[in-house]
């Protein structure tokens, strides 16, 4: 394992100098003779090198690694990054977030840049792969790890998780609460995550224990709440409105309730919503959102992990790993508490 | 101004060949050479550099430019990077997010790590600011841009809100509604949006016009939802409570929403609530949010279009820029339809 890095302020603590007379002197820039001694005697102690940019830069060392996302406004990104900076930051890692963009090309593009190397490597969650991504992915210059689809069989580590399962917990569990007649609320089907989440309400409504009457599917534009406010209208004014709506993240559930609410329906009375990513904002919303964890923080940990054995090793062999998920039920599916859910 | 840079994806059209095999030709592994002529030839047509990798390296040029805040799950800051992006993408700038962390210490430390040279300049969002923060991006090797205080005696380009005068608009609009006993909702004390919201209630309530009965302040650990529900307990729990709380932010607001309905209380008809920052959160929330907009996205254009002159010109004399507010009344505040606002 690479050690603990001293950090700047350390260096300036022992010196006992001020951090901008620690920079200026390590740069040689407008510091005196003593104050230069006095901090690279400090860094010296601290095995902080003295010229530890140039030495990056003469090691292609940049000690930053990116994590790239088509939407930074999601918080569930939020919190996989939490989990990649819990694991990097005592290797001295600092991580930078770049957005993909929504398409497969516009992601290929951005593995294309790191041949300007900025980073020594990249986290990323596609939102849409295809061939010349993955071979885009192959052939890029520092490592990279991948959040989402398995990649076992294209020598690519990566971290996924069985969404399409969350998905069937999810319709059970409205089942089970007596809902007849599911609505399930996804996003674009050509995305990774709107494919995997498809397949799983496919795959529950099939199975022999599904006893619900009927089912309605709507796909969003985007995985966004105003996106979801939309395609949620449409599911409610179906001849048969449904009286549970499934949806493929929390920010669609959120458009669900809303759309629900201008409607004059309760939540979860008339309509229960479950959500999926379990993120602080549907924990926080009113009503709490039922969702189904992806394990957020726990993929972020792992891919960091992968990423700090393949700077060590670029060679190493491609590793999956697999993330459980869990269902959290709270007051958009069951009236918890007469107060709090209206 | 700098003119629109063709994309690697123009070039891979132009070829009529694959993304990847026209990131190969360019860097030499594994074309033929027809591959390579053809690819070469269409950089040529749409003035590509067949090298813009190296070329940019040895200018120094890394067609990247930093946005650094504390709190990346803070929506606001999602809304001034929109902002940002939307005017640097046409030049060919793309936008990678790091975090200050929530000191002026570690700010200065990010602000040190750009002699590494991964970006041409960085907007930054201090938290905290200190003499040393301040002489420490006086010192940066590359041009930066503030979004906070205003910076004009320092010969810093800065853009800035009148976050006080947003502060005095929220509490004078509950008074007009007739509240009696305002909270105050405040984060930290010694950050940069706490002094000045704490100036702003103030001022608010010495001013002649301020016709309450009393005012409450409560300190939240800092601007999160977390805080903001622990901090509105408190205010909700004096002797005199409160029936109208403004709150620093809209996350402070969604805590203080959330604070009211454990104890029963309905908003807003026992207690109004006020956000700031106008977020789209806050705007999907329930109730909807009233608050107080401090222009987010033209933040970031406008501190785009002060970086865009600086990478032209870094010496260029420093410019201040401010951007007004605006007061949005929503449900937090005002019962607009009663179905809609339980």
């Amino acid at each position: 394992m690479t050690s603990t890095r001293a950090t700047l302020i350390q260096v300036a603590e022992r010196a006992g100098v001020s951090l901008a007379s620690t920079s200026r002197a390590l740069h040689g820039t407008g510091a005196s003779k003593a104050m230069v001694e006095r901090v690279r005697a400090a860094a010296a102690e601290l095995g902080y090198s003295a010229d530890a940019i140039g030495r990056s830069l003469r090691l292609k060392k940049t000690s930053q690694i990116a994590f790239a996302v088509a939407d930074i406004g999601n918080p569930v990104y939020v919190e996989i990054m939490r989990g990649i900076h819990e694991v990097l930051a005592p290797h001295g890692y600092r991580v930078v977030v770049m957005s993909t963009g929504d398409t497969a090309t516009s992601t290929a593009e951005l593995i294309h840049s790191l041949h300007g190397g900025f980073v020594d490597g990249m986290i990323v969650i596609p939102l849409r792969t295809d061939d010349e991504l993955i071979e885009q992915i192959g052939q890029a210059p520092v490592p990279v790890v991948v959040i989402g689809r398995a990649m076992s069989d294209r020598g690519i580590s990566s971290v996924s998780t069985d969404s399409a399962a969350g998905i069937g917990a999810a319709v059970r569990h409205v089942v089970s609460l007596g809902r007849r007649r599911i609505g399930f609320l996804n996003g674009p089907l050509d995305t990774t995550p709107g494919s995997s989440r498809q397949r799983g309400f496919d795959e529950a409504v099939s199975a022999k224990d599904f006893s619900a009457e009927g089912t309605d599917v709507e796909v969003a534009a985007d995985f966004t709440v105003a996106a979801g406010i939309e395609a949620a209208r449409k599911l409610l004014d179906r001849p048969h409105r449904p009286d549970a709506i499934v949806a493929a993240n929390d920010l669609l559930a959120i458009g669900a309730v809303r759309a629900a609410r201008e409607r004059g329906l309760s939540v979860p009375r008339d309509v229960a919503v479950t959500g999926m990513d379990d993120t602080e904002l549907g924990q926080v919303f009113l009503p709490r959102l039922t969702s189904v964890s992806l394990g957020s923080a726990e993929r972020g940990r792992a891919a960091a992990r992968l990423m700090l054995g393949l700077t060590e090793d670029a060679d190493a062999p491609a590793q999956q790993i697999s993330v459980g998920t869990e269902l959290f039920v709270r007051e958009s599916t069951v009236d918890q508490n007469g107060e709090d859910a209206e």
